[in-house]
């Protein structure tokens, strides 16, 4: 409002800034995730996506570890490891890597497609590894505002719960498990994490930084659905 | 034995070069745990030991954080994230910290004194920071080799506990509760080490890094004591 040459504190709290990221510029708005939950995918373009966001998902417990790294007491370190644990599992055959594998069974792509990553798009490689490296080299303060997509994503995983039932039955509905793990696990995970972020950033800098950082990690997903969107028709992702 | 131009094979087993490097570098050697061992150190020297080794020991879990990122399998990591959990404890005010906060509080050292870091050494600053490194840096394999110095812990820690028992004996029993955690977690994770490092280190020229990896631990612990044995005496650590 006035001329000062000083810069405005933003008039927004942290926390309003950083809902508005996840609700403006969250993959939910992707024409790929759209025409998902329109139910215009074809077989193959939900098998493509199944296998691409496999590989986002398999290193998300790599990141949450790098995390860990950075935490400085036992209490966020333990806070964080659940974190790894959910996609894990507390052992062989469970966790929400093991239910996406399942996901990928029910809807025809084999689980050694998928552990084998050979089908990966050379964009999602990259969107994985930057958002795998902005973890392992920002601050604690950046790394965990970039998990605040957590903050859309119940709400992207009921819409897709009821687009699969909908629009895409060929696949068996026990496959949708990973789904709805996450909308608990989502809802959980981003309130601590929202408590940490509005703790962590107390001045005008570092609440851009955390704004900044959820930026980047909406970039990411966006950008994975992109490669995911304009694959090579030839084979299909299968 | 021959003269061949190309560099022979150890004709040691791996195994073998391992515990024969655990055997014969390990910290247990150095004098100042030598001194400690026989009864000749002074409650000055002790808390000075404690206090400095708690830097150590507060970075366990981040190393082993660092090194839960470089698995690649649910199973490796949940092995890996036991480590952290061994140390960080199921909740506030237990596990492995917390014991060793109670082993200073037994010898007279506050809590706050340890949490503070102000009295920790410059040599073990940099012991410690190096071995992070070398855990956040380094193929899984070294980083995990370098793990291997759990070999030779169980006996360290038996020894230890005789020896405070009987030489110590102003500190309070219940302070040693660390040191006999250690026993049994120190054999069940050196085995798991081992067990990865020799599935893992089939090449002579990755058993050549293997070794050289638990060399450099071993030099992080005895340089860790040459600080500590070398410190000032103004303040005596406390």
């Amino acid at each position: 409002m006035s001329a000062s040459a000083a810069p405005e504190p933003n008039p927004q709290s942290l926390e309003e800034r950083l809902r508005a990221v996840a609700r403006d510029r969250y993959h939910d708005r992707h024409p790929f995730n759209l025409r998902m939950h329109a139910g215009e995918l074809t077989p193959a373009e939900i098998r493509r996506w199944i296998t691409n966001r496999y590989h986002y998902q398999r290193h998300i417990p790599v990141k949450d570890a790098l995390i860990t790294a950075k935490l400085e007491t036992p209490g966020l370190r333990r806070m964080w490891l659940r974190r790894i644990s959910d996609h894990d599992g507390p052992r062989d055959g469970e966790g929400g890597l093991e239910r996406w594998l399942r996901l990928g069974e029910a809807a025809g792509v084999d689980r050694e497609v998928l552990l084998s990553g050979e089908r990966v798009l050379p964009g999602v490689r990259l969107a994985v590894e930057g958002y795998v490296n902005f973890c392992r080299l920002g601050s604690p303060l950046q790394a965990v505002a970039a998990s605040l997509t957590e903050l859309a994503a119940p709400d992207i995983m009921r819409t897709r719960i009821d687009a699969f039932e909908q629009h895409y039955r060929w696949i068996e509905p026990e496959g949708l498990a990973y789904f709805r793990t996450r909308i608990d696990q989502g809802g959980r995970d981003s309130k601590e994490a929202l408590a940490l972020v509005l703790d962590w950033a107390r001045e005008p800098a570092d609440q851009d930084r955390a704004v900044a950082a959820l930026r980047y990690k909406c970039d990411v997903l966006w950008s994975l659905l992109d490669a995911v969107q304009h694959a090579p028709q030839e084979g299909d992702g299968r």
